[in-house]
């Protein structure tokens, strides 16, 4: 630890960063203040208006500095398909992959009562009335294949039953480009169930 | 990318960071808005009042935010031991592993005129007028052992000969624990050069 109570505390801040430790944090804070001021200056003020300002989407809830986010804003997309993904990284991955053009759902986490996190804090009262809309023909299920992730799955799928909503899930398999014998057991089991005529 | 450009603005601010590629920055990015919020507000202004107020010891060239560090502000310590180091972090590092008692002087860089930073960026002036005090009688040179730490402390080493006083460079060898043939042989040839007697 430095002599400097302000180097120590911006030390003691970086460590709430996922991944950086007290090595990590200590180098990041040197490097800020011996090589870069101004993109550090322009870090603390990009983190600040970002927390301020980032609030959740009042359709689909992912984070937006809007009331709504551009995909939900944008009236030119397939009412009929929503896709209900676990966080907004989701979002970005399958709109970089795919060239889905339904709505999202982001549910901000997974269904996990150990950790206090049920129907509610998930947002299912919103999603429930959506469905109950009529307007949603398709329900794509695209938690995680974890164990929370298809827990949650499988209660979404019960959810849009209920309101006779056909729910599809996205196809676990193996990953294009992998090779047979490096796949887990239950990843080659799902696919070997799930094989569909050539 | 998200739609949000106050959420693209943070993540490229944090690729300033040193090891944070994008992904690493969109993962930070959506820690903080996601899960802590609160750390971020507390990251943003550790970073930014670090960077206003740090600055450099008037004496030993270390970032402190008061006009002389805690070590060169402490009379009790012995100052005719004066150790050259490259960076504020190897204090930390002498401090933590010696129970050394002299003074610092760092040098917030190396000798490198590919890069423009030749004595005048590393302060060396202000070391001089230090050795003429006579003051100081051993010179400890504990630069990086790299090529440009090695012409530094050569710099140094005839820098201090102009004004009579003792240079001494810390020792290079096999690191305690370390096993002999997993050692380069730089390394070893310098550590077989410098057998002492058992």
């Amino acid at each position: 630890m430095s002599d400097s109570s302000l180097l120590n505390e911006m030390v003691d801040a970086f460590k709430c960063l996922p991944g950086v430790g007290a090595r990590t944090a200590q180098r990041m804070s040197f490097h800020l203040l011996e090589h870069d001021r101004e993109a550090g200056l322009r870090l603390a003020s990009a983190i600040q208006e970002a927390i301020e300002k980032i609030g959740h989407c009042e359709s689909c809830r992912t984070l937006t500095e809007h009331d709504l986010c551009k995909i939900c804003s944008n009236a030119n997309r397939d009412a009929s398909k929503l896709c209900i993904v676990e966080n907004p990284s989701d979002v970005i991955a399958l709109e970089q992959a795919t060239d889905y053009r339904g709505y999202y759902f982001v549910l901000m986490g997974k269904l996990s009562p150990l950790d206090g996190i049920g129907p509610e804090q998930l947002g299912l009262d919103l999603l429930e009335k959506r469905l109950e809309s009529g307007e949603v023909a398709e329900l794509i299920l695209a938690t995680n294949p974890t164990i929370e992730g298809e827990v949650t799955a499988h209660y979404l799928h019960e959810l849009a039953a209920k309101q006779g909503v056909q729910a599809t899930r996205i196809a676990h398999g193996v990953p294009v480009g992998g090779e047979l014998d490096y796949v887990d057991s239950g990843t080659l089991s799902h696919a070997f169930d799930g094989r569909r005529a050539y």
